[in-house]
């Protein structure tokens, strides 16, 4: 039976620094260095050094007491923990602005990552291709994730799409979905589902300036230097 | 002397949270209701009764004992601790596909926020507009601030660009800033620095489809009902 605890077992905000200590560690490579401490390593971060060593902790023993973390064998075992060792195939489901964007950013064009298909319901999109790669009809995507082995799905749909479209990639056999549409996503638990909810990120915005406001800050004009903290 | 402290004393989920607690009140709104009862709100998160009141007591007290909450006024306190009582301007600075993919998304034409400006370096773009939003040079940005009495900037730069950006975004007087590019950036502590890194995002989405490899789960492939957890 499938072990699905991994992803809860291990809290979001670890795997995300764990992201952050292995580009740490490759620009410590790049600078000619063999081996680091736990402080230098999480002073990178501004995370205090337990913080680094509790995250570790999570998936085993690195590190010679004494000696700090040898570079290149810390950045290959973060690789395997983050699944950065092999090569996940995505489709992003909806090509208007954003999945567009998405297509072209860097960050989703990384080792470790290749965008294997675009999908959409618009007639004059499907059988046209963008940056090279092709246009597919939506109803494709069952045979798709199967032919080109395709793992992770993102979504880029108008909201009222947006669940009918994750549970077709679900049963289309995505394991991993990361969600644009303003709506919240069900599925079951071995499947992966990431939102990226910009509107609740400007709303905690809008909160800390409400703050300000209350608090007698003028918002909107130059910081004045002496207004500490 | 300016309270900084709001931001970091209240966590960043609860403050996510509570713009849940919101849609999830307006649902109830529509359909008429009058009061809710802390076990039916927090059942529309799938959070505990005792997380949605630990939630609200960061504000006060809100709801009588017995009697529930009272839709409107709860609505209306969320509504003024999120910020949303008042419209904060936006100026979305750099025009490609992202800067054009979120002028047109639907979360940040909400109540409570306007998108007032476009920035861009680009002599082809600047000076023309997109959806009847006019693209101003970037060097324009201070005067924009305090001329339009923009709040929030969004950043969708490239990478190299982002921390002068920022800098010069700081020193113009915004005080929020959603940063999209993949780079972290320094700022005051009275600026609130939201960060939507969508390469860490896929890092923990293929952390888990690696773990699922690691458990023998054919990635890939459709679910057997049988799975259990």
């Amino acid at each position: 039976m499938a072990e699905y605890g991994h992803l809860k077992r291990v809290p979001m905000v670890t795997v995300k620094r764990l992201s952050r200590y292995l580009r740490a560690l490759e620009k410590f490579q790049e600078k000619g260095f063999e081996t680091v401490s736990s402080e230098e390593l999480a002073g990178e971060l501004n995370v205090k050094p337990s913080q680094l060593r509790k995250d570790l902790a999570y998936f085993g023993e690195f590190g010679t007491r004494g000696m700090g973390y040898s570079i290149p064998k810390l950045a290959e075992e973060l690789r395997r923990i983050l699944g950065l060792h092999r090569q996940w195939a995505i489709a992003i489901i909806g090509v208007g602005n954003l999945g567009t964007a998405l297509l072209r950013y860097k960050g989703l064009n990384e080792k470790g990552f290749r965008i294997a298909a675009l999908l959409d319901d618009d007639p004059e999109k499907v059988g046209s291709s963008r940056s090279g790669v092709h246009i597919f009809h939506i109803d494709d995507l069952p045979n798709l994730v199967k032919e080109k082995n395709i793992q992770i799905a993102i979504l880029t749909v108008p909201a009222p799409a947006a669940r009918a479209v994750a549970d077709l990639a679900v049963k289309s056999g995505i394991k991993a979905i990361l969600n644009f549409a303003p709506v919240s996503i069900k599925a079951p638990p071995d499947i992966a589902v990431m939102h990226v909810d910009i509107s609740s990120e400007l709303k905690i915005l809008s909160h800390h300036l409400a703050e300000l406001d209350l608090s007698g800050e003028t918002v909107g004009y130059p910081i004045v230097e002496d207004n500490g903290e």
